[in-house]
This record gives structure tokens, C-alpha cells and sequence, in this order.
């Protein structure tokens, strides 16, 4: 049960970029588990991976074949993530790769393999060989929702998102998907993430353009503070919309950056929204602390206790829970009798104890929300971070403890 | 249900020591929930203290008490945590000391106050003073194994230990009480721990006598990550036996070392045996670290790793988990080919991948068990660590979701 997660509403294609899904039984049956999308020629891409050093497979196989030439291709499966698995799992992503490069009449390290699915045990390559015809025959501008659901595994729903702006008097697309429910705390990215545009735009520009919204958005979620071995997402620039944008900086950069922060927000929202488990969609926000890396400290130790997490599963204004996971935060400096705490606008803490103003009652009210904010104020600077999380609840025990059944 | 936890065996006496418990209905009616702990004139004492900066009023209270002079007796109270309380909690603390002190004939700073229970509520004083009588009357040599049922609030079991040791021909005993279930990663001392000996010690010495034996039990622990406002661990030393220990040196002071780190150990270990919700007990050992600071980063982030804390839920030995926590550990250097893990005596994973002897029916043979061994072999230097801590069950979120109805 996803946190006010609307269904999928429209994914505008993207000229130059066809997806295709199918059912290739790699590890469960009857479910759409392998997908290719393919880039018309020309296509500039990007990538930022995760910082888990043990990195899955097709992790390090995508990073080198990025650092190589550009692609034709991405080569995604569900059900097993190939990581853990060594040098055979290094094998298969190869063989996987080069089996789509035969079928597609490119070169092996044009295609860019992403798994996802149980960690440690070898992919299957027979089954995903064996399924590429399908998804090869599938392809499609129009291919977005399918692909949105065949790279989906724990997630209970599709997740995309879509704008078309006017550029410089060009009309430019901007579509992505995305896919995670556990093991979600990115370090550059999130599980799955493809993003595609019709800009043409020089490669060091796009990854900047990229770096910079996957830090504010993949990069500003957490589930369960377990960074995933696998987090991928890519952003592709097929210059099919006749815009190009060759720096850095001005009004066409600042417009598709905007577009590109908007999408890669409302996908990574969509994330926590789809958490496993989740029925809270929680906003955390500090501010006026000395440094960001010492809001997002105390934004992760609040988001990451589960003790703070099981209290808004419960709708219980334990407020002092959130007040001993601020105390107990890595950062340097933290002046207590300067802290102040707010649920949505109600002041719970102001100097570090409960405000005079508050009322259990209020407490309960904002509680029982679907979708809650929580503002800590440090009191002692100028620096604020953001970031999104979900609860802690029964369900992500189950599905959890259930994963591999 | 606690976790291979033996019910309380004998707590000797310590020479010197009285406990006296009550039902004051602090918080719930009919509730062992206020304990008195006298000490005979001349008793030295130290204590380590959370170190979160929202530290409790009386731990506050307590910290300034010791630095003044020595303690004639110590007031528990559960119900109420007297925490995220402002100038109102300490004078609370302040009060609740003052009143024991008049009945004792003591002076306010000869008393030590501990608090433990909800966060952000104002401790009842006068509860709590119409309780102090029955406390009083019931003071008692044998007064431990009452007190060790005083001081549990979410605890299914109540925990002590004791120790008689003869050092230089005199009997001296040792004997320790202990809570805590839930907000479990001490970080100086567990939530609340009260041991006593009847050895004469001086001061300095006792103070390295316990930082040390903390550091390797109480500090040593894990449930769910989160470091209580509360942590209070004191150590008294009566003086009773005779024996005098000096120096942090000599056959005395190491026999009396080891006894009491025994004590610790067992008393750290029954916490994480009842934590909250437990059905395994699990020790992490990561060995050939770089430092013993990388060895507990990668311990701890085993330990807090909900992924990991499910899969020994559910006995499913997705070790794959395991990897990824040791892969997003905050440490500076990891070379991943050099990792092994090991789950009991079975190598799971070498060269970070699946070791090739591993078979999931031997693995599922060990998650099967109520307790559990993990170990990492990072392979890059001489430091280690061990910790021990739980599972992550359905109790745990029931018991956190339910804490204050």
C-alpha cells in the first residue's frame, strides 16, 4: 500500500529512445522481469552508481563500458541482482551484454547491463538470453509504462515521471522510471533510475546536470538506511528535439536542470511513497545547523532510528524519541538548550524540552496523518538539508523476513 | 521471550549495600517501579553516563552529585524517564533527591537519582515521595533480586549478576543488577546498571576498573541503535571485605578487574537476550581490521542493518545482506576481495563472493539456532572487535508502536 502514490499518469515518449518489456521467467513466473531500452545513435549518456563497495556486477561492467563509448543500448532484469557473486558474476553481465550487442548489431560494450533483485546468487543468462527476442519485438517509444513495470520487484507500483518544457523555442521531453522499495538509502543514486531527454547535450554538462539532482533527490531518501549494492540511474540525451545545450550555465541549462530536479524529486518521492511497508510519507528538515553535512547527520540519525520510525507507524507524538536520536547525532557541536523541534507547524521542543504550547492532543492529530513534516532547528547557523523517509511497520518485517520465499 | 536468558541465579549480598523495593504507581498501578539503594559511610563510587547530549535531567543530577561528593545512597525510578524536561526536570530530580536525603539524614547531593520510562513527561514527585517509605522499610542486604525487578520497564526477565572472588586471601563479592530492552546502543554505560563491592578501592582506580569493563560489555551492545537519554551505569565499592586496591596494577586490582568485567559482560549480554521483540542472539566479531574503530563500524553497521536484523528473523540466511552492510560501512579503505564472512564456523563468502563450499542448507541450518555468530574477516590488519546484538522481529515494531497505551 503505497503513501498518496497516484497511478502512473503519462510517460511522453522520448524521440530517439524505444523500450521493451517482456516476461522472461528469470526468477519467478508470469512477471515482466527484463527490459531493454535502446538509443538511437548519438545519444549522450550519464550515470551515477552506488558507493556500496561491494558493488554488484553489472555495476562495475556499466561503469567501464560508460567510460568506454557511448551506448545503444541498457539491459535491465529483475529477480536476481548479480552482486556478490565474483568473477562469474562478471561473466554473466559480459555474456549478457554481448548477447544483446549480437542481437542489436552493435558492440558488446555499447550495452550497459543493471540487476536487482536477491543478492549472492548467480544470474541465470540462459533465461535472459532466451528473453531478449521478447523484449527486442516490444520495442517501442510508447514502451515507458511497460518498461516502469518490468523493472519493478518488492515495489507495488509503477513509478515514472514526465515533462515537456519550451526551450529556446524547442519543445523538449524529459521522461524517467525508476524502481525500489528496500535496501534504500542511496549514495549517488537510487536502485533503478532511467531518464531520457531529447536535448542534445554535451557529456560533462549532462552528468553535472545529473549529479547535481540525484543530490538532491535519490541521494535525500532513505527506507531502511541500507544502501543498496546495485543503485544505478542513468540519464540519456538523445538530441532528437534539436536543442543543444553546450554549457554549464544560462537560461536553456537552468531550464532543463529545473525539469530534470523536478523528475528525479517526484521519482524519488514516489520511491519512499512505495516503501516496504510504508504508511507514512515523512518530510524531515533541519535547518540552521553549521554545516550540511551536519544537518543531514541528524536528518539521517532522525530518519534511520526505529524507534522514531515505529512511533509514526503507531500515530504516537513520542516526540522525544526524535529528541534522543538528535542528541545521539555524529556532528561535532550541538547546543541542546538551542534546539527546537516542529511537527508540520506545531512547536513540540523549543531549548531542548517539550514547548509549553504543546498539547498531546495536536500531537495526536498531526500523527495520524498520512504525510508528515518534522523541522529540527539546530539554532546555531545557516546550512538546512532535506530529506525524505517512510515508517517502520509490521509490513516491512514481513515482506523482509518473507523476501526470498 | 527472551533469548536463552536463565532466570535470576543467586545475587550475594555485598557487605555495606541495602535495597529496598516498592510499588509507588508511578506510572502503572501495581508495578514494582521505585528502588532505594543505600550505602554504608566511607562507600566510594563512579559512574559512566550517557553520552547523549539530550542527557536526562537526573542523569544531570547525578553527574554534578558525584563530582561533589560521595554517595550515600541512589533513587530509581521507572514510569517516567525524566528526559526532554527542561529547568522543571532537573528541579524535579533536584526535589525527589532532597526528600530522600531527609529521610536518609543524609545531605540532597549524597543522593544519586535515575530515571527511566517515557521521554518528555514530568516526573510525579509526589508519587514518588509517598513511595519513599515503603522503599525505606523494605531496605535489605538482600534486596538485589527485588531491585533487579524494580528497575525493568519493557524487560520480560529481570537481570543481575554476582561474583565471589578471594584476592589476597579475603572474600570479596560482586554482584550487579541491570535493565534495558528497547533504545539499546550504550554509548558509555547501558540504560540503567547498579554493581557493588564490598572491595575498598580507590576512587581513580575504580573509575579505570569501570570505563574499561564498560567499554568491552555495556558499550558493546546493540538492539536497535538508538542511544538512550538515560544510560547510567555505577559502580560502588563498600570497602566491607577489607581487601584495599590502590593501584590500577597487581595481582588485586587485575583479579577484581576480571570479576567485574564478568559481571558487565553478563549483564550486557542478558539485555540483548530480553532486548525488545528478540528471538535470536546474535555476536559479531569483525576481525583483521586496519583499526578496532573500522572493526566496530563495520560491526555496528551489521548490527543496525534492518535488513540484516530480518533475515535472522525469519532464519533465512541471506547473507548477501550482510555483504552489502560491510560494503556501505563508513570506513576509509575496504578491499573488497579481501573479505570473508563466516557464519558459525561456515565460510559463506571469500574474496567477496559466495564461497564455493557454501550450500544454503548448512546455512539454513545455522540461522535455524537461537544463537548465532557472525564474523568478518576484512584481511587488512590486526585490530578486532567484537558486539552482540538481535534480531529484528514483529514484537519489536508491536512493543515500539504500543510503548506509551
Amino acid at each position: 500500500m503505497a503513501v498518496n502514490l497516484p497511478p502512473l499518469h503519462e510517460l511522453h515518449p522520448v524521440p530517439g529512445i524505444r523500450l521493451g518489456t517482456t516476461r522472461a521467467q528469470i526468477r519467478k513466473q508470469d512477471r515482466r522481469d527484463l527490459v531493454v531500452i535502446e538509443c538511437a545513435p548519438g545519444t549522450k549518456a550519464v550515470a551515477v552508481f552506488t558507493k556500496n563497495r561491494f558493488c554488484a556486477a553489472p555495476v562495475s561492467v556499466a561503469r567501464e563500458h560508460l567510460s568506454q563509448t557511448a551506448p545503444r543500448a541498457l539491459l535491465i532484469n529483475t529477480g536476481y541482482a548479480n552482486a556478490g557473486t565474483g568473477s562469474g558474476g562478471m561473466d554473466d553481465a559480459r555474456r549478457s551484454c554481448a548477447a544483446l550487442a549480437a542481437s542489436l548489431d552493435c558492440a558488446p560494450n555499447e550495452v550497459l547491463p543493471f540487476s536487482t533483485g536477491v543478492i549472492g546468487e548467480r544470474l541465470p543468462v540462459e533465461k535472459l538470453v532466451a528473453g531478449l527476442p521478447g523484449s527486442i519485438g516490444a520495442l517501442s517509444e510508447n514502451g515507458w509504462e511497460e518498461a516502469a513495470h518490468g523493472i519493478m520487484t518488492t515495489d507495488t507500483m509503477p513509478k515514472g515521471s514526465s515533462r515537456r518544457v519550451q526551450i529556446e523555442g524547442k519543445t523538449v521531453t524529459l521522461t524517467g522510471i525508476a524502481k525500489g522499495a528496500g535496501m534504500i538509502c542511496p549514495n549517488m543514486a537510487t536502485l533503478l533510475a532511467f531518464i531520457a531527454t531529447d536535448a542534445a547535450v554535451e557529456r560533462d554538462v549532462l552528468q553535472q546536470c545529473l549529479s547535481a539532482a540525484a543530490d538532491e533527490s535519490f541521494n535525500r531518501i532513505s527506507v531502511d538506511g541500507d544502501t543498496s549494492t546495485n543503485d544505478s540511474c542513468v540519464l540519456l540525451a538523445t538530441g532528437k528535439s534539436g536543442l543543444e545545450i553546450r554549457t554549464a550555465k544560462g537560461v536553456a541549462f537552468d531550464a532543463l536542470s529545473g525539469a530534470l530536479r523536478e523528475v528525479l524529486a517526484e521519482l524519488a518521492q514516489a520511491i519512499v511513497r512505495d516503501a516496504e511497508g510504508a504508511t507514512k510519507f515523512i518530510t524531515i528538515d533541519v535547518v540552521q545547523g553549521a554545516s550540511q553535512a551536519d544537518c543531514l547527520e541528524v536528518a539521517y540519525t532522525i530518519a534511520h532510528s526505529p524507534l522514531v520510525k515505529t512511533a509514526f507507524f503507531a500515530s504516537d507524538p513520542n516526540w522525544g524519541r526524535i529528541l534522543a536520536a538528535v542528541g545521539r547525532a555524529r556532528i561535532p557541536h550541538l547546543a541542546v538548550d538551542r534546539v527546537s523541534i516542529y511537527l508540520d507547524d506545531m512547536c513540540i521542543a523549543r531549548h531542548g524540552a517539550r514547548a509549553p504550547e504543546y498539547s498531546e492532543a495536536q500531537g495526536q492529530a498531526i500523527m495520524a496523518k498520512s504525510e508528515i513534516s518534522v523541522r529540527v532547528d539546530l539554532g546555531g547557523g545557516t546550512a538546512k538539508a532535506r530529506l525524505w523517509t517512510c515508517d517502520l511497520s509490521h509490513d516491512y518485517v514481513t515482506i523482509n523476513a518473507e523476501y526470498r520465499t
